[in-house]
């Protein structure tokens, strides 16, 4: 167990037991004190934002792999990232000393605190990292199978790759988005059943798929591909990931070169990326994997993760969040590492803040279904909400909010949460595009 | 017609009539004067490099748009591209005058000009932009009908939507790279035609595909798609670019969800982004739409271009490089303009340096077919080379040169060419990924 996950520690600050953000968590991430205001690099605790912009403006971080606490006067993760994991075990371990109960340090030095800790309801989160390419795979037996099954019967469901490969596509970067940020339904192309040509309009069936999102610290150079071992201590951290998706756009688009402007119309993330170290009591052995991998993705360690996920939806009626998806993302048949590993074996590069998400996170009862596709069976049964309304997929101002955490001996680590609302279609844009 | 495109206009350098760069082209790019050196922009002028950093660092590069030239101390475009249109007229303009040899502000400036004239053979060309996100079309109906036909048959060669979309999908920014980096045969996983499982090893199919690249100018914000008339004021230029293609891990990987390691191993470009305003001479009606398409994708302009291309084999047995391709690239179905129209019409943002490609840019002939899946039909038609020898595909120290021009009244405007040599797969990492 690494020292900063003792579950006998305990900050000065006062942080409620079933707090995502205990002094076993501090995620890093990137927050303004106003809109317009610089960006800073912080870590969560409990309900504070620790500013690292100013601890290390003050000279409280440095050391051996650090340096001299540079890194954290940028606007964004990259550079730490690249520094790799000795680097954020350092970082960590010093910011854990810090916070500590029984350390004077910070804890009596009131003029200090007032500068560094700030409220969390008092900043704005933004995107931790400046995201050079964004990947996204298919992880999840149980989503492909049922996907499958809709579209090609329960006998063809899994394609022949699927148990040999973790199948996935690149994903687009650039419109990755922090929670909180609302998103217009798109428009496109789309063709009813009995159609002969497509129409142009409001995507019709939009869904959220639940994900998480995966972070690459340090990456490789083009042309040296990684293995499983150096892929594990390659991954900066995760966060929960909502994978938008259009789906009648998709179902029109995506043959013969996969999936395109059916998920490029946004992504979002939460905004605080949790460290493979805070969730190292959480790891476990994957699924079974049957036929066993090939060499290159074969892994003796545990690759799975113990961590409740939750997706919850809020209608303009309802009064709170509904939970319709309670998954794990230990359902996942494919490693985060075999993700990774697979990824760069052509001697494709990973850049330190990349990031790929897992696929959506379904496991194999019908509540951990997550997404809308196949919790409602491409809407043939529709979900009913305690409002007494009833959704095949999200209606405009629909809010859905993804959560996870993991339950250690003696304290919670968290993601926080990624929420989005649905915005109605922009009808002044969709007017110009059908009459130009 | 622009003035700068003016058939009379003469350069005081000395410039070859053949040569791809007269006074008429001025592409930009980024050089350095040594592999280690500050990434400077240029213009390609002749066989000179105009070093527009000295240039502006002399107070040279000034205007109404390009403000005091700022943007052309960078170590890339993407700033002065996020300028707009009129910026790169400007500088155009500017440039244009500066090296007429009716003007002698430069011409008789011996000092002046020995400090931002280098000579081409002297520096070293670098990516010309940070490519933020890197998209893949598919937009020649030639090539698609004859991919379909391999694997469908003749009957089934075009999916459903072709005709209705330009069809594409997100790749890999990471790996794109400029021309003359040479490049591993990738690793990865295949499956033999009669085989029950996959085998892990070197691509045995690997292939070039010769397209045009589209560097997005000005782009748009998420949310805010973009009309076709917009998108036409939103390029920054064209480049040349090879999209290699492990054919054996794409046949095996791609369904459900795309392209994915078969293309991300590598993405070559030429150096020299040719602007739309020196390509206008070449503007054709582009081939016939038939359905006409949705209203967002309707132009009444003109969106072909009348340029030939062509790509060349040099194995290492052959002294000189052999012609396999030639083709134009107003062959292709669905026009630049549509594309970028198409892809952001979700609302998905584009960024000034983002990139696409138009997709395998095949003509109806034989000899136009612009990939070796094409030209040997999936090897069962192996080319026959000058040295006596023949190829499928690739084979390692093949090096493959895809160059391009136009012919106007007078001048030719051309890319210069993208050049990469197929290094052998690293037995090491083969190894060590065997048997790890």
């Amino acid at each position: 167990m690494h020292p900063t996950n003792d579950p006998s520690l305990r900050s000065f600050l006062e942080i409620s037991s079933n707090s995502d953000f205990p002094i076993q968590n501090l995620p890093f991430g990137v927050f303004s004190k106003t809109a317009e205001d610089l960006h800073r690099i912080g870590v969560r605790i409990g309900d504070y934002v620790l500013d690292l912009h100013a601890l290390s403006g003050e000279g409280w971080l440095s050391g051996e792999h650090i340096g001299n606490g540079d890194v954290f006067r940028r606007p964004v993760l990259n550079d730490f990232m690249a520094l790799g994991k000795q680097a954020w075990e350092e970082a960590r371990t010093i910011i854990s000393e810090l916070l500590r109960e029984d350390n004077a340090k910070l804890r009596d030095d009131k003029a200090m605190r007032e500068e560094v800790l700030l409220p969390i309801a008092d900043v704005q989160m933004h995107l931790p990292a400046s995201i050079g390419d964004y990947t996204d795979f298919y992880a999840s037996k149980y989503h492909a199978t049922n996907v499958g099954t809709m579209f090609r019967g329960p006998d063809n469901a899994l394609q022949p790759n699927y148990l040999h490969l973790p199948v996935g596509y690149h994903g687009r970067a650039s419109s990755v988005v922090v929670s909180g940020t609302d998103l217009h339904r798109p428009m496109g192309q789309t063709i009813a059943p009995d159609a002969d040509s497509p129409a142009f309009g409001p995507c019709k069936l939009l869904d959220y798929e639940l994900e998480v999102g995966v972070f690459v610290g340090t990456g490789n150079e083009l042309g040296s591909p990684m293995t499983i071992s150096r892929a594990r201590d390659s991954i900066f951290g995760l966060v929960l990931m909502n994978d938008w998706s259009a789906r009648d756009i998709q179902k029109w688009e995506y043959v013969p070169l996969g999936p395109f402007l059916s998920k490029n119309f946004g992504t979002s993330i939460s905004p605080w990326i949790v460290s493979m170290t805070a969730l190292e009591p959480f790891l476990v052995d994957g699924e079974a994997q049957d036929p066993e991998p090939l060499p290159y993705l074969k892994d003796n360690q545990p690759g799975g993760f113990n961590l409740h996920l939750e997706a919850l939806v809020q209608t303009e009626r309802m009064a709170s969040p509904y939970r319709i998806t309670q998954t794990n993302m230990k359902y996942l048949y494919w490693t985060i590492y075999q993700q990774l590993t697979h990824h760069a074996v052509t001697g494709c590069n990973l850049r330190p803040g990349d990031l790929f998400g897992t696929g959506t996170v379904s496991g194999p009862s019908k509540e951990s279904r997550a997404c809308l596709l196949e919790l409602t069976w491409r809407g043939q049964e529709p979900l009913d909400l305690p409002s007494g309304e009833s959704r095949k997929f999200l209606l405009d101002g629909d809010r859905l909010i993804i959560k996870g955490w993991g339950q250690a001996n003696g304290y919670n680590i968290g993601f926080g949460e990624v929420i989005g609302t649905i915005l109605p279609a922009v009808e002044s844009q969709a007017k110009a595009f059908q009459h130009p």
